[in-house]
């Protein structure tokens, strides 16, 4: 079996150091790549070797495949990480690699193609039984047998032009009685736009969970899942929040899934750590969405409850080890829930607010798990995904991870920039992620900016303050006459009375 | 049941600031006391609330139990927490607290009084089937029985003078035919030091393990065991290195300790967090020694492995809620190791090396718990224990958790003062901790402080280095005559090399 000695990752920040740390752990040299932007990062103070790729943005540095294969040739790199976005799911890199005759730290390129296609995806997975949304095979044009498989599918129905996109000649029809005249319409406005008139139909999922399953597999066939990841709260449709296990997730719900999941990685073969997305619809049906063939921003979630380190497995599984356990030994141990912390000002929309970490401190404590690639000082770059850190919270229960979460938003101090850190306070505090019932429209639902307004001017905060001094004060020496007063501080009382 | 509204840490550091986190995430509203020269402490800008108790040392402040029941009083504490060390196994503090309709949160005054005393500890556990080192009940002078009792008990023995201490009148015995001059000898020596030549006469176990069980007892009568910590690794018969599960109890061992411990537990009506200390000797039999009726400072590598917030269930506990687990409901989950970073010098003897923190920077990452109470910039005070953080990692395997803790060890940057982290890293390196074959003696036999340099002078290693460049640099021209060498930082090729 190759034993990995030196392990180039082909990525940057937070998850080029959540990689090298296991690596390091595991007694493996690490190579940092890195662009001109990020050349004093501490991905890159970290790694054993560094080298530079080119400037910022992307496209002239971490995503040149070939100027990275013949870095690891210079520097006898055997094996590479693409964590995730960049080339990690790039077939071509992943075949250069290999070709270079260095281990892909993930699965084979012909699995990363045939997920990378949503039709090819959809016929690998046709002798597994997976759901998938029910709607026409095959394009239609003939709208009473349309109307006769809508009325079998079940309303409301999404139209939607078989040469479309952009929403063009996309219709969704909530009763039987709107169908012909919505497919017309629909036929008409695909006819005008693409030349092309046929239409498919599936069943509409207006306010879908997004809820993922992690597999894991190794070359020797043995495939298992890490239970699932509840990834429903979202802005500018990316997540921000994450958990494991999710709240309406019954066993029964979680084991079909799951098992449907390992059908999704075996229809392609598939090795390595890999996320089947599933969208689940009121009812708590659940259908197959795509499969990311890489390791997923998310992954903490599932350490915390699993105890098992991705990463770690990811590195076992591209030496050729066979995974050294099986489905029954995984157990979930409490609730993990993970926040992006995004430079992002969520008053305005949540556009990115970029600049200097003028503070920047992290929560600490029992529970409480930081990754991150930023100092204080640096600069978040305007090149890159403005993600400053993941914070992730473990605890018993679901309620006290969330306890745990906000009392780390509490602790986190940064400045100098605005953060997704109130907005996240304000979702994780709402009655409607407390009780578990919410979807992907939760932002949209819930959310408006001037809620994260404090509900007090400073000149009010002073007031009260005042007058709750006053209050307690008239209070305590009715009840004990004799006793001196001493003296508090007035924002003390504050807290007291709000 | 009254639930605790606003708690009172009556102590300083890390633990002040860890027992908050987990008040705060209750909802409880935080109270601390600080001496003079703990003002700028992070635990005291973390609470709601602050008071100084007067100046250092801890006679003059933190131990002041009166003034910190008054306080309670003045601000409407109702619960105390005392942590470790300072008032927290005192007896009197616990029924002044109790006395003032304070709740107390730890055992009763009696139970810390029981096993405040070794003897009435001993008594206690008396009625319940508890391993105790072998030896005489009670004091002997007539040496053919004491020599009859020797040979029951086995040798090695210990003779110690009954009204003794510091040494005087102790003699360890290795055979039966020495017995007789060294039992006079101990006798004569304990006449004339102490006017009383009486001495007991135990098993002398020479280079134990120490390994003790955590217990949590409610008020109901429900006590459980949440498994072993080792702590066999001291310097200056203090422990350094913590680790849970230990690396040679088996599963029937452990309960068997277990069970041992609920049983001196419910022998002096134990409730709240509580920790049986035991030694085991050679042959692993294990014996009980003493009680430790509070938080202990290892508390999280039990945490880890078993996911329960100790400080939380010692609150709940406090408030009079029944346990909401049983002994079954709790597994082990992987592995942990505590390192304490103390600001001692190991080249020196251990000594203190108190200063400034010059630089301070974690080490993050998953499976890493910093627990600490301390800033960059900060002074290590000259009146406490110079810890300065728990430094505590979490593996799926022992082996894990050491190779965690070696990085993390890497990652932790502290100048300003000298560190224990050094000889830690060393400690966990060592054949015989690896292994898991050491007992309380490690430091003597292992440790000598010159096995701390550096191995290669920084000349030395600038020398080797310049080698290094040079002969790879010619095997790449050789292998690849053609190929332009780009420039390496001569430091990356040197870790290569060693």
């Amino acid at each position: 079996m190759p034993k990995i000695k030196k392990l180039l990752v082909a990525n940057r920040g937070e998850i080029a150091l959540r990689i090298m740390r296991t690596a390091r752990e595991m007694g493996i040299a690490t190579v940092a790549v890195y662009s001109e932007a990020d050349r004093l990062s501490p991905h890159v103070k970290f790694a054993d070797e560094a080298v530079c790729l080119g400037p910022p943005p992307s496209k002239e540095s971490y995503l040149l495949g070939e100027k990275i294969v013949k870095v690891c040739q210079r520097l006898g790199v055997d094996a590479v990480h693409p964590g995730y976005g960049f080339l990690s799911e790039n077939a071509d890199f992943a075949r250069q690699v290999t070709e270079a005759g260095v281990l892909f730290v993930g699965p084979s390129p012909q699995s990363i193609e045939v997920m990378g296609s949503k039709l090819a995806a959809k016929q690998a997975v046709a002798a597994y039984d997976i759901p998938l949304v029910p709607g026409t095979e095959e394009a239609i044009s003939d709208i009473a047998a349309a109307k006769a498989r809508a009325g079998e599918i079940g309303y409301p129905i999404l139209i939607k032009a078989s040469a479309g996109g952009g929403g063009k000649g996309m219709r969704i029809v909530d009763s039987e009685a709107d169908f012909e005249e919505q497919m017309n319409r629909a036929v008409s406005e695909a006819q005008s736009a693409f030349g092309d008139g046929a239409v498919f139909i599936e069943k509409y999922i207006g306010s879908p969970r997004h809820i993922e399953i992690q597999v894991l597999g190794d070359q020797h066939g043995n495939t298992v899942y890490l239970f699932e990841r509840e990834c429903s709260i979202q802005r500018r449709h990316q997540k921000v929040i994450e958990e494991a296990p999710s709240a309406v997730v019954s066993p029964e719900m979680r084991r079909a899934m799951g098992e449907a999941a390992v059908g999704v990685a075996k229809a392609c073969n598939y090795y390595g750590a890999g996320t089947v997305e599933f969208i689940v619809d009121e009812n708590l049906d659940f259908y197959f969405l795509e499969m990311n063939t890489r390791l997923q921003v998310e992954h903490p979630v599932t350490e915390m409850i699993t105890g098992k380190d991705l990463v770690r497995e990811q590195l076992l599984i591209a030496e050729g080890e066979p995974l050294s356990f099986a489905q029954e030994d995984l157990r979930i141990n409490g609730h993990a829930i993970e926040i992006r912390v995004y430079a992002e000002d969520p008053k305005n929309n949540f556009l990115p607010d970029i600049g200097r970490l003028e503070t920047y401190r992290r929560p600490q404590g029992p529970g409480v798990r930081v990754d991150d690639g930023f100092e204080e000082g640096m600069d978040i770059p305007i090149y890159y995904d403005p993600m400053i850190a993941k914070l992730i919270t473990h605890g018993e229960s679901r309620q006290d991870a969330i306890d745990r979460m906000v009392r780390a938003i509490d602790d986190y101090r940064i400045t100098g920039i605005q953060t997704t850190l109130d907005f996240c306070r304000f979702a994780l505090k709402h009655a409607a992620f407390v009780s578990g019932d919410f979807n992907t429209k939760f932002v949209q639902l819930h959310f408006s900016p001037e809620m994260l307004d404090p509900v007090f001017t400073p000149e009010e905060e002073e007031l009260l303050a005042a007058l709750a001094v006053e209050f307690f004060e008239r209070e305590e020496k009715r009840a004990n006459p004799t006793r001196p007063l001493s003296p508090i501080p007035s924002t003390k009382w504050k807290n007291r009375l709000l």
